[in-house]
């Protein structure tokens, strides 16, 4: 790996790409992209996250603290495990085309009931504490998918808030969907 | 947390509750166990256990060698994230009565579809090479899931043959569901 560019192979509208883009972005490591159009599902990437972490430290993207890493590892699984795989292309595929919106908006609602209580307590500028971590890598991508869906974000002050201050910082930007190289003309911005 | 006995929270049946019980039971910590029969489902439980193997090392449930906590963290995931999630109780309620069981099967072969064969390059003994890990802990509470399912092994000698293993081992004896305090008595064994 130490050889070469490392390669991400990467969907413009995946959210578990898109947290691995953040990922990389924070870390400043420079990387090949090969956009595919099939992605694998599921929360794996957050094991190429904890290996960016490994051998890549700086910044952190994990408190120093072991409390405070669990905190963060329980709000990225809540989202990695608990939200995203429900809510993915295969599984709305197989609830039928009438079912989607509704199924989508039921696991995202149920899931983000949770996230908020959460929040509420460990926030502070993110997801825990002041610092980005990797919760803050799984929520930006999540709360994208969740306005795709058309969830009402009224119940959620604190989803809402962190997620805009993400929004503002350069990582968070140059990774987002509507700037990759896959992404069609018209979801450009 | 140090001043007196951990807590677990645990759902006798539950795949997610086993896979904390059996770190427990691997790195020999006392705890008390308040079985709660509601749980919260998804892979959180992931952050318990990397925060047991932060917090007491041994013995080690992630390979030393960057590259190989990324194979053990990438399998746990798929599992975690990308199996278990599907096939879970709030899950199968949402699709309905008559639709559980073909459902159930068809998250779960697609899913080992794709474990079987990262399998065949990783295993040892266990999931990844001869030492016991976290994918372990993941592995033989999905296979156990996938059972009740009534899903076909046929095509999963690999994870048959290490399940097995593993199931020879005290600490996935001891954790096993059939040996919980809140197992009903006509599923004990």
């Amino acid at each position: 790996m130490q050889a070469g560019k490392p390669i991400l192979y990467s969907y413009f509208r995946s959210s578990c790409s898109w947290r691995v883009r953040i990922a990389l972005a924070l870390k400043s490591i420079d990387y090949e992209m090969i956009p595919i159009n099939l992605i694998k599902d599921g929360g794996q990437q957050l094991a190429i996250i904890e290996y960016l972490e490994e051998t890549r430290p700086t910044p952190r993207l994990l408190p120093q603290d072991p409390k405070k890493r669990a905190l963060v590892r329980m709000i990225s699984d809540l989202i990695a495990s608990g939200i995203q795989p429900l809510q993915n292309l295969s599984v709305l595929n197989q609830v039928g085309q009438e079912n989607q919106l509704t199924w989508a908006q039921k696991v995202i609602t149920s899931g983000f009931n949770a996230l908020e209580q959460i929040l509420r307590s460990t926030a502070g500028k993110y997801c825990v504490g002041d610092e980005v971590s990797m919760a803050d890598l799984c929520l930006v991508p999540q709360v994208a998918n969740a306005e795709r869906f058309k969830v009402d974000f009224t119940p959620y002050p604190t989803i809402s808030h962190i997620n805009k201050t993400l929004l503002a910082l350069e990582a968070f930007q140059v990774s987002h969907p509507c700037r990759q190289p896959d992404t069609p003309p018209e979801l450009r911005a």
